[in-house]
């Protein structure tokens, strides 16, 4: 099987992404099983590069056949878009916006053209990129629009659960009125194949949660369960998707974690899934955008502006995105 | 200071009560720190005790001052209600439903009368309660009702969490519906007297979520953190309790148990508190009454009729709710 080559976005470069990037390299965590290459800015990268212990070296490149290879060296395909006088850590500007927003598009356009088989992207700034005229409210968005994709959803992972959500950036209210027989078969339906495709599991098994409390305790605390969740999960029965449920959401992650129930948990809301998860592996946790024709992951926190440019942000989540994503790509290799 | 005196209800005969009251009491957790009885029936308490290795004597009693005291004795008040022949385990029934009201009513008369110190309430079954025509939700509303409490808040704790409900027993959309200035102000409030004078905790600090993913991120995706969440910590900051947030509730629940962050977490809605607590703390969660004139622990589990009868029920929730009961006792004594 060829190598995989994968692409890492620098995010925003008033955030932490440039230094948990360096981190990743200087610790060897991007090394053996993967090519790969940083999309970004010179002026940020050797800024974060010269902060650390093992200063990695920075190796400028413009094609995948010019990556270099070595013990701490980092390949940096230059935008040249912003420079460290364009910005100041921890501050929301429109410059840091687009140039986020930049490296990304490079790295969508390159998947696409399969001269790199992933993407991992390092955080970027909602503000920012609205400060630059860009009204996404994050990743997936952008990365759905640029790809052409309908059907998405995001899954989130740790050692031992997967998340996927049916509603992500909406208030409560309008996450309980966005459930319906549709969302949640189309949620399902892009779980199975994730896991089937992605994570190389022949006969997945799902658990579906309730919206309600007990799940809705027949009826008594609320009618989604009957109404929307059920039938979706006798659709995706019929087409031969093995789902469990629906699950009153306090007590399955105990039986998902401890004794390994289900492959997946379909998550009807944002804090129903990413409470246990981030609990779990806070700094451990893999963000996977689900449904794209192209493989990309992401750490599960944000740009962190508080403590961006000091030293104290941990890469373990970007390490274990890098890992992931080169996984799944192999497992799509595999299948081919 | 004076020993304290518990009595523990039996909860609905056909469900699991019985059998971890008796495991409890033979495995000699309910023992030196407080005098205790069981509020209950001779008949599932022998059927209990006898499926058990080190079966417990069962020793009837009528007052306090008739408590026997030794290794593996179980003192029961018998309420000669119900007979083994009257239920059947795990069945729902208008017989079981009615003994199980009983023995809670009976617990709630002598706590009022100061004959003891505090209750611990085994399962009951909401099925069994209706069938009996009895429209109570659950045990808090049963202690609501004949207490004449009319705020009141329910806590879940375990070994380094506490989280308390603004809303319990709702759909999602009605949870949301219910969330204003005084409904958190009032939960607010009432964790803080509990930290004081239940937990002997002198300042406790208190944390408040968000209603929403990321608490709204400032109105993008819902606005009841500025609208209600917001003003009610404000006023609970002017009396001088110490409120922390509104905190995205996907993160803050790993800084409460991996630092110790704060003492307690005041939660929005069901599941928003009990999937953290009941992930890591599945066999020793403990449920507490907040506001009541009485004290009243319970294991945060239900009736289990799936395993009831069985032998395989946990007895671990039930000895940590004894546990706090006398804990809460003893604290609110040194007080006096």
């Amino acid at each position: 099987m060829k190598k995989i080559t994968a692409a890492v976005t620098m995010g925003d470069p008033a955030g932490i992404g440039p230094e948990i990037i360096c981190k990743m390299y200087a610790k060897g965590k991007a090394g053996s099983r993967a090519d790969s290459f940083v999309i970004g800015d010179m002026g940020p990268m050797l800024c974060a590069a010269g902060k650390i212990p093992k200063k990695p070296v920075i190796h400028p490149m413009k094609t995948a056949a010019d990556i270099k290879k070595g013990k701490n060296i980092i390949n940096l395909y230059d935008m040249e878009i912003i420079k460290e006088k364009d910005y100041k850590k921890g501050i929301s500007c429109a410059r840091a916006g687009m140039a986020s927003f930049m490296y990304i598009k490079a790295a969508i356009d390159m998947a696409l053209k399969k001269e790199i088989d992933a993407v991992v992207t390092a955080p970027i700034n909602k503000h920012s990129l609205h400060l630059a005229g860009l009204k996404f409210p994050g990743h997936t968005e952008i990365l759905a629009e640029f790809t052409g994709t309908k059907k998405f959803a995001m899954m989130l992972a740790g050692e031992g659960l997967r998340v996927v959500l049916v509603t992500i950036h909406n208030s409560l209210k309008k996450a309980a009125a966005l459930i319906n027989v549709s969302s949640v078969y189309e949620t399902i339906e892009i779980a199975h194949n994730a896991l089937v495709k992605d994570f190389g599991i022949k006969k997945p098994k799902i658990a579906v949660l309730g919206l309600n409390p007990h799940a809705g305790e027949q009826g008594a605390f609320g009618d989604e369960e009957k109404k929307y969740i059920i039938p979706a999960m006798k659709k995706a029965l019929k087409k031969g998707i093995k789902v469990f449920g629906p699950y009153p959401a306090d007590t399955l992650f105990h039986y998902v974690v401890k004794k390994g129930s289900h492959d997946a948990v379909v998550c009807m809301y944002h804090d129903q899934g990413l409470i246990p998860l981030k609990l779990l592996y806070f700094d451990s946790g893999v963000n996977i955008t689900l449904g794209l024709p192209i493989i990309r992951t992401s750490p599960d926190h944000g740009t962190a502006y508080d403590i961006a440019g000091k030293g104290r942000a941990s890469a373990g989540s970007i390490i274990a995105a890098f890992k992931t994503a080169v996984e799944i790509a192999e497992n799509r290799k595999k299948q081919v």
